[in-house]
């Protein structure tokens, strides 16, 4: 039997590079299905279903979706609302109301959770109805997944940066902190690593969420990087907490001397990156110490995508359409690593995904809990996509000096 | 008469995304020559000549110097010391001795003034020898020329971020406000110019150093966008000052409220973006505020390269070498547009560079002062190179509502 009815697609959550490949995969496979009636867009999310804001999808061209594919950020707009029981009430009013019969909600974990109450909602009030999780999040955070799409293009992003810091460092010298997306996850932090070509490339310590970082260690540790190399970058994440699991920022602010910033959020400022130039500026008497934090750039600048990612991105919106209108069944589209490097596609029970939060493996983080392993590396190439970046020195033989006697 | 001796070619400065590619350009270039006896690159800039710190460049292979052409950030590293009188004297004892002939040097508006000072000892001491500045730098604000290489590479940079960060805006509304690098002139800050594709695209206010900055105005403008909007995107240098010349970082800190940070460096630090938005949080009562600084991502962040920008950097190193070994003269390689878009090369005099600073002529500048005119955008366009990225947007028109009545 058919279900015949309309689709409706949204996004959530934070943007990626590849997002609306997502959604005009979504969307030109759902066209093609005699049963759907129409293609929907949800306009800011789940908030765009309760305040009925859909836009006809059935009226866009091939082309410009293609055009729009290739565009960074969630086209349809986002939101970070987060349904209950009445919010969910609400949604299927109106999904009811347009005749809706197929969601496709592409986000992260809190999104994945979204798509699972709504479910849970129209199994209880018995409205026939398929919901499906598509997975996207730069912080490669999601449970069940390889990896999720928009990871390799953002991680593509910080690679690229910290290749060029590293040169840049190089060129003048002193230390340099950047500072990399990721609450909980050292997935995207951990991408840095790429910039580590030649023996002496930075990033030469990476802090990630997943261990403790303890202040007086770091600074030990900047003082032998730079007194081996006569200069020190450093990665962070911008979740990195201390034992306690109280935030490196919190507890900086804290501290009076350093307090500044009114504001509690990690991203879109650049205080966490500020307070610890300050502290191994005043604790090593370093002058040249600067730091970059990666802010909003490393989700939606244009142009920096990996092949890889694109291509994912763009099935996990066809499979979602597949799944629900072929075979009639609801899930989380999840990406499994089947070689290296090849993928496929499962639909995956919702409550595997939901709500859960994926950190980095501890085969991923060396000993000393602050860079990476070549397991890390290992895993990551394949997500950079093909055209992965490589800096080139200069290899000429010095010149015996004349003047200045030789030692 | 040929003059026969070794050729020495630097960087200096803050290094770019084609520095590289002028350095190429000069020692490909210098390698045809007969008289040429050797190609050294001086590591560090000035302070490698003084420290006798040479590599041989005839002992690179033609491929690797390619490799290293497309690799960002000075390759011989740099330098931010300014040579004086004893400086100068110490660069002659070591060019002597080692038979040096010809001196190219990569660098800006400091740089170009090196080479003046170091001709000028040349020429006092009757020591037969060329010097030539090559230009570079991301400001784009060196005299006598119609721009510089590593501007059109920046620019893309920047206008690549405001294209993303503009999505990013549309798709999670709120304020948000990005830094860009130009102590003194605001040609990089203008390329997010760029940006504005559809009529409602930010940045809606740019803020150059040319302009005094006005707190008030500020945030009436930023209020009034918001209103229209319902978002607002802010491009600011990280050079804007006030009626008075002080800069707005300086000024800010010293209100207690927000001042924190104990460094005065404007580039790598989050400051004057995170005070701006407490201002406007404070003062507006918006509650999504945030900043992103582009530090320095934005002049050696790997594969963000304006092909013309490439050529230009290229041909710059390649016409130094040829004025001087053919020509035997002196001076200062400059970029003139000869049509659109069309570029010619002279070599001008010293003095017309060294050590001056270009800023943006008022008819690159709306009247208001706080956004760029058609006239701008014109200059910039072909500098971006033939890949300008472009965002595209759905275009699906509104479905009707069924439950809310629309009015």
């Amino acid at each position: 039997m058919k279900l015949e009815g309309k689709v409706v697609v949204a996004q959530g959550g934070g943007p990626t590079a590849v997002i609306n490949q997502s959604l005009v995969g979504a969307v030109l496979e759902s066209r093609k299905f005699t049963q759907v009636t129409k293609v929907y867009g949800a306009i800011n999310g789940v908030s765009g279903i309760i305040n009925e804001n859909f836009i006809d999808l059935t009226q866009e061209t091939t082309h410009n979706l293609e055009q729009v594919a290739i565009t960074p950020s969630s086209a349809l707009f986002s939101t970070r609302d987060k349904p209950d029981e009445k919010y969910c009430q609400e949604i299927f009013k109106v999904l009811k109301a347009h005749d809706v019969r197929y969601f496709f909600y592409i986000g992260g974990n809190d999104s994945a959770d979204t798509v699972r109450i709504v479910n849970e909602q129209a199994e209880s009030s018995d409205y026939e109805f398929r919901a499906i999780h598509i997975p996207k999040t730069i912080d490669n955070d999601l449970m069940a997944n390889d990896h999720t799409p928009g990871y390799g293009s953002a991680a593509k992003f910080v690679a690229d940066a910290f290749i060029g810091i590293n040169l840049d460092n190089r060129a003048l010298p002193g230390v340099h902190i950047g500072v990399v997306m990721g609450r909980n996850a050292g997935f995207l932090t951990a991408a840095s690593s790429i910039a580590q070509k030649y023996p002496d490339d930075g990033p030469h310590l990476i802090y990630l969420p997943e261990r403790p970082f303890d202040l007086d260690k770091f600074l030990q540790s900047v003082k032998e990087v730079y007194e081996k190399y006569g200069r020190c970058l450093v990665a962070v994440s911008e979740g990195i907490r201390d034992k306690d699991g109280v935030p490196i920022v919190t507890k900086l602010r804290k501290n009076k001397e350093t307090d500044a910033h009114g504001n509690v959020q990690l991203s879109g400022t650049g205080a966490l990156g500020d307070l610890l130039s300050e502290i191994v500026k005043k604790n090593l008497g370093i002058k040249r110490v600067r730091s970059d934090t990666f802010g909003y750039l490393q989700r939606s600048f244009f142009g920096c995508v990996s092949d890889v990612d694109q291509h994912e991105a763009r099935e996990v919106g066809e499979k979602a359409a597949q799944f629900a209108i072929w075979h009639n069944i609801d899930g989380s589209i999840t990406i499994h690593r089947t070689g290296y490097y090849s993928v496929d596609y499962k639909l995956s029970p919702l409550k595997d995904v939901a709500a859960k939060t994926k950190t980095m493996p501890d085969e991923f983080i060396n000993e000393a809990g602050d860079n990476v392993t070549d397991a890390f590396k290992h895993y990551l190439m394949p997500l950079l996509g093909t055209n992965v970046s490589s800096a080139h020195r200069l290899r000429a033989p010095r010149v015996p000096k004349i003047l200045h006697k030789e030692l």
